[in-house]
């Protein structure tokens, strides 16, 4: 029995971004309902390198699928300028969770980006307006383009801003999106006016205000994942409809982590888990709804949900380099 | 830059049992220093499929290296039967603290066995009697083996006597080291006579006696990783130099953990940990000391140490094959 080595590219080939939606859609209800493990996130802190690893393992039972697996991933913001290699990369492990098989080891970067992506749009079905079709993006880093492709599934999307100060990053988002939406470089402000938000920045201080926000918008703040991270002003936290990934990890490293700490947001303010939307538990949007924020942090679960979905792909279309790396083929002493 | 995978035969080749002692009893002496960090064991119970799944990961400064990793291992006791696979397999993924850079996967079932034996090869050489020719072994399963290998590094090592109720194991036991060693089937009384005594079997009611053990037997407890698991008659711990690998783990599920639940053994008789002994803050055997014991559980700074050995071996002799798992060839969007 061989596992089943999946690179970037062959992440990327294997990724349908809508059965990931669907996939990391049923894991928030599995989550909801109890049918996941989700052992707490361990952090092996190094500040003798400015960087850390992440232990992120999980198991979930969907409707009709099981999966289990981890990602082992880091933040090692000097890599760029020291190693010319990414701030974070990850490696995931995929295994059968009723033998333990380990049935595919895959880069677990791109999956990182494809299941963020999936999670936004996952909230922005159960909370955006049914017929929004402006989306702005603050921020226009690696973590942008899942936004709009997992988003544009779900909301018929045609009109998009992109704001960012470094302009080489706006042009690239823009040369890689134009031939799909009407694409175009704005403020702050004029992305935070459209249907749908997403603000995908590493800022420790507020660059949206509650001014900016449009009436009716949707905001996916998936860039806060430390403590001390904080995209939007609290008074939009404050007159949302908030929504949470998880309780445990928004409050330490999500966007609500700073104003929680303060005494400025308490458990009152936050409406509910996305999980209790997805299952029913509690309403997504309403008539009577205005601005709408999911706070994301990033669940260990959607990572084994979107590795299901490439490696069954992947699996099926024989992609991916099978290597027998336990050594079952081999005598045992 | 591409990360190295290698097998289980690339493990077992790439492994210098002496360096991985070496390694081990570095990443000890790391813990005790405090200058290793291991969050936690964590684990996901899958009582349906009758197993589960733990995540082990550590980082560890040694003198002159340093070195993180993860294990993702698991217990699945059906597997023989119902899918002719081990019981244990594990993943071992191997990264540059500096940059994070997942340097190698490596199998992680051969990797255990072999960190396994490294240890009690520290336990003994700092617990055994120094003139030790005679090893006892009781439970000839897959973890025995590196017992003999690893600890006959340490100490000259002559006769064995195996103790199984398997004659089968038994046999390809003798057969595996009888060119080495005189080795020869015994009972459980004959072994536990000899100068070094390894127990490596799962169960859960005590079979070696006080009355069997030698007047100056050091026993490596190596069997007990889960709570209820109990080899050795509790008079044997409470009348030796008690040494465990970690006081949180050898009290959940190692040796001790039986009686010290049931406050038969409390922390009084806990001599120390191992780390401290290799770093000299307590003494390991003197002339006064009769029997000692070593609880292991099995830490994740040895998967860590001895997956640096494995890793740097294969780097240096070219073994293993690479793979752009990272994608760092590829261009990022």
């Amino acid at each position: 029995m061989e596992t089943l080595l999946l690179n970037r590219d062959a992440v990327d080939e294997n990724t349908q971004m809508e059965e990931v939606i669907r996939a990391v859609e049923d894991a928030f209800a599995a989550y909801a309902r109890g049918d996941a493990q989700m052992p707490a996130k361990s952090y092996i802190d190094l500040p003798q390198y400015n960087g850390d690893f992440r232990s992120m393992p999980a198991y979930l039972e969907a409707e009709d699928w099981d999966a289990a697996g981890i990602k082992w991933v880091n933040v090692h913001p000097d890599n760029p300028e020291d190693y010319d290699l990414p701030t974070v990369m990850g490696t995931m492990v995929y295994s059968n969770p009723e033998n333990a098989f380990p049935l595919a080891i895959m880069d677990g970067t791109e999956l990182t980006m494809k299941r963020t992506g999936a999670a936004a749009a996952v909230a922005t079905d159960h909370l955006a307006v049914e017929d929004a079709t402006t989306m702005g993006i603050i921020g226009a880093g690696v973590q942008s383009y899942t936004q709009l492709e997992a988003i544009s599934k779900v909301r018929p999307i045609e009109e998009v801003v992109v704001s960012d100060l470094d302009e080489e990053r706006v042009a690239d988002f823009i040369a890689y999106f134009e031939d799909e939406f009407d694409v175009r470089a704005g403020s702050i402000e004029e992305a935070a006016q459209c249907d749908v938000l997403s603000t995908v920045t590493p800022v420790e201080d507020p660059i949206v205000s509650r001014e900016a926000i449009g009436e009716h918008t949707h905001v996916n703040a998936m860039g806060a994942d430390a403590e001390g991270k904080h995209e939007l002003a609290d008074e939009i936290l404050l007159d949302s409809k908030l929504v949470i990934d998880d309780h445990a990890q928004t409050t330490h490293s999500g966007e609500i982590n700073v104003p929680y700490h303060e005494g400025v947001l308490t458990d009152d303010d936050i409406y509910g888990e996305l999980g209790d939307i997805v299952v029913g538990d509690v309403e997504g949007r309403t008539g009577e709804d205005g601005i709408t924020v999911f706070d994301s942090t990033g669940l260990a679960i959607q990572d084994v949900a979107a590795a299901h979905v490439v490696y069954e792909h992947a699996d099926d279309n024989d992609n991916g380099y099978p290597f027998d790396l336990i050594g079952t083929e081999t005598e045992t002493k």
